[in-house]
């Protein structure tokens, strides 16, 4: 059983936070910087690697990390989370999310059931689903094969989905595994689903409704809205439905639905895209097979994840740096900024991935921590964000630490030659100025266009985005938050904090309301 | 001439940081909170308000506030900036988006232009170029009439005009508004132009292509990838595009072009919206008529904006308040929740508008700043973020200050009525149930389930998003950044942050790198 400590408890990070202070800005100058980028890189799954040379680091700090995994038995809690204990204590469940895509240690039993096996189990039956639409073995009332998939799901149903779809949807089109086209509805504004059933040729679509407990109010409430949408159409919904949910609830067993494809309690809603709420949409827009090979990608960055030394783990070493920044460099919040058109969505899926996990103010005891934890998480692709928001990462008042991804390769391959440069080439450089404009900075006698620098960042980089890299992509940030609720003694799967604003929103619709929410509803018109 | 002087040497700043702050949870308690919800709302244009009920002020921090923004001479200063003093100090530019909509003082004349009708004479140009287009009498090379608008353009030409087009699209679907569908291309990603390209008839397709300068890397390599891409279709590219940029560009005067439409060098990117910039592809998408409400509710706020009093001036009273809470009560970032679908991309808007603008370290005579500036800013629509990051924001360590709008009714009123309410009535729930959570907060013997509350929001309502009221959106975040530049005491109008990345970028293409810059050139494959 590991022993779960705070992090201000932890020996090794008091003697972290008396070391000096690097100047990356001197660090990064000249021929020392380009050694510190050639030697602060751990490979990665699927070709990537993760390159720290403009972190705010240097080996005496990096041994420092190396202690605090250590005291921290990073090691030894990612065991017992894989192999099945109650790591999420406050809803004393199990977190398996790591068994949807591979066995990293013993079997995990629970309710006399084979986790993995149900899991792969699961993967199977949307395999055959989906071989079955594809070939047209399924097909709709008029006998046409289905060329849509819509997604019905909201959060963790919904952002790591769409974002694994967008990423993957070029890629598809480029090696002939686009199958399907997919779209999503989660709002509860109407005008959302009423917006995509407009574009849609629903008689010809799949819809997959996605809610664990199957009472989600959004989710019901756009499935209600789906059917009826069908019914004008004169068709069946139950021809053109299906559910992924746990197998106790309501939707489970109901002839409703064409199929029902299973989850549990033990894979939460942000880290399911590996699951069957990934699996279901993926498979039927590019084919079982581009699923499985996402998933290979996912486990082989696992498994990378199980070394216990942080200069041969991306993952912990990219946790524990974020902790030195967020509380021995007090800074508040991180950029999450692909050079990837197709990841426009990741970094929104990477926001409730990490502050939906990690933003908490209490231990897994339900102690209050006196330190900062999860950090805010914002970001758009590069090279747009360049012309917005970098502005105040180079000259505004605070620090923001930076995560950069770029690809040596463009997906589509569609690129010409302008100014002697291919496009990709441009994207490229400018992710590569970006660093080194952010770390090393500019001195000016116009002070206004001078630039400071000493603003750390890393880069992932890899040949191109494909299913392989961008499952040990999704896998990377996945373990990078775990190892960060280590140490800050959090449990990072669980959301309590998302309960107040359900129950106050009921009352709302029931009229039992009083002091300032009756007159926000009034002035809101319900 | 108005005195520009620091925050921190402002006697009505010392005054205000002295005052006993408010504790939020109790005084939005029961009918006392109701009491503040009634009372703390301003006015906006086009049926809007703002409420500030939830915000952590009380009356006298109010009229504290109110001195600050006498001594800064708040009003001084914008009047200064609207009648054409050179406020944009770094680059000794005048600063004229407000012209683009309404006449606030006296006329602006610049190297014997009145400015005012300069950009007037550009919009009434558009609005007949767009009605020629929608009649039919400009064609394409078949006979056939344009059906689709592609912007090509990026961040002030990019996001503010898309969030301002997916803002409307469905509003004119209702009101029978919607002439061309748009689409837009910004990042320098082949991917990008590709994707948008593939599903795009470019036959039937105008491209805007917006560059002040005519320099911009990205739209340049985006123009020239578009022509290939209409050449090798057989088309003629200067019978498909269009220029926005200044008299003065390579595009201003050529063969290229069906047509050239100008803005200058005194409407920053950030601020184009209501400029050319955005005028031309939402007159083509939506007709003149749409635009011309659209920047009728921008002027209305802006006249609202002149009024001296902050209690009666939303944008002023917001910008206060927001230095309050970045000054005084230390919170880092903001985050902007707009509850319709259709302001989905509002949010990476206003993050350039504010970031850019106010993101910053020397103040606008290049002294250094000993005080916080610019804030972070991110968000999404709700619901989707109560799914996804709102766990951090109500029982994260940091306190986030939020900024939501609601609205009572839909744009498409497709509407079902699903467990006795509609979707709209949902959502408006749950947005005034989130004010209320964040504020008050509710205690639980068990911590895990325990909201500390005491968290700032204020909300924006209206009846409906329609061009009037968004006018009136987009002017309320210009104005009110606006004003918290003045108290910060920047040059909100320049963005010396970006020269460096692009001078970089450039060497990485021409292979003159050294150090750091080589390695990562390098491994990134250029």
């Amino acid at each position: 059983m590991p022993e779960w400590r705070n992090l201000d408890e932890l020996q090794s990070f008091d003697a972290l936070r008396e070391l000096p202070k690097v100047d990356l800005a001197a660090e990064m100058a000249g021929e020392n910087g380009a050694r510190r980028v050639s030697r602060y890189s751990v490979p990665m799954a699927a070709g990537l690697a993760w390159n720290y040379g403009a972190k705010a680091v240097d080996d005496r700090i990096l041994s420092a990390l190396r202690d605090l995994a250590r005291e921290a038995d990073f090691t030894g809690k990612f065991r017992a989370l894989y192999e099945g204990e109650r790591i999420n204590t406050g809803e004393n469940r199990l977190v398996l999310h790591h068994l949807t895509r591979g066995q990293l240690g013993k079997d995990v039993i629970e309710g006399g059931v084979n986790k993995r096996m149900f899991y792969t189990e699961q993967l199977r039956r949307i395999a055959d689903f989906a071989a079955d639409v594809h070939s047209g073995k399924i097909r709709n009332e008029a006998g046409q094969c289905f060329d849509h998939v819509v997604q019905i799901g909201i959060g963790g149903s919904d952002l790591g989905p769409r974002a694994m779809y967008l990423a993957l949807r070029n890629w598809a089109k480029t090696n002939g595994k686009a199958f399907m086209e997919a779209d999503f509805i989660s709002n509860v504004d109407p005008d959302d689903a009423a917006q995509v059933l407009a574009s849609s040729d629903v008689s010809r679509t799949i819809f997959i409704l996605v809610s664990k407990s199957g009472t989600t109010l959004e989710t019901l409430t756009n499935e209600a809205f789906v059917k009826n949408a069908l019914r004008e159409q004169g068709l069946d919904p139950a021809r053109h439905m299906i559910a992924v949910t746990s197998e106790t609830s309501p939707l489970a067993h109901s002839d409703d639905y064409m199929a029902a494809f299973f989850m549990d309690d033990f894979v939460g809603g942000r880290y399911s895209s590996t699951s069957a709420v990934g699996g279901a949409v993926l498979s039927l827009a590019f084919g079982p097979s581009v699923f499985e090979a996402f998933l290979a990608g996912a486990a082989a960055e696992d498994r990378l994840a199980l070394e216990e030394d942080p200069l041969k783990n991306p993952d912990m070493l990219d946790g524990l740096i974020g902790v030195y920044e967020r509380n021995v460099l007090g800074y508040g919040s991180t950029a999450i900024l692909p050079y990837s058109q197709a990841l426009s969505r990741f970094p929104a899926h990477l926001q409730q991935l990490d502050m939906e996990s990690n933003g908490k103010s209490v231990n897994r005891f339900g102690e209050p921590v006196s330190y900062p934890t999860g950090p805010v998480i914002f970001g758009e692709p590069g090279t747009n964000g360049q012309h917005s928001f970098y502005q105040l990462l180079h000259q505004g008042t605070d620090i923001i630490p930076l995560q950069f991804v770029g690809f040596r390769k463009s997906q589509l391959g569609t690129d010409d030659v302008i100014q002697g440069t291919t496009s990709q080439q441009k994207l490229c450089a400018n992710v590569a100025a970006q660093i080194v404009a952010f770390a090393c900075g500019k001195d000016d006698a116009d002070r206004n266009k001078k630039f400071p620098g000493g603003r750390p960042s890393s880069i992932i980089i890899g040949e191109e985005l494909t299913p392989e890299s961008l499952g040990a992509l999704l896998a990377h940030f996945e373990n990078k938050v775990m190892f960060q609720g280590f140490l800050w003694n959090l449990n990072s799967f669980d959301q309590e904090g998302v309960q107040l604003g359900k129950v106050l929103a009921k009352k709302v619709l029931s009229r039992d309301t009083d002091g300032a929410l009756r007159v926000y509803s009034d002035l809101l018109g319900i």
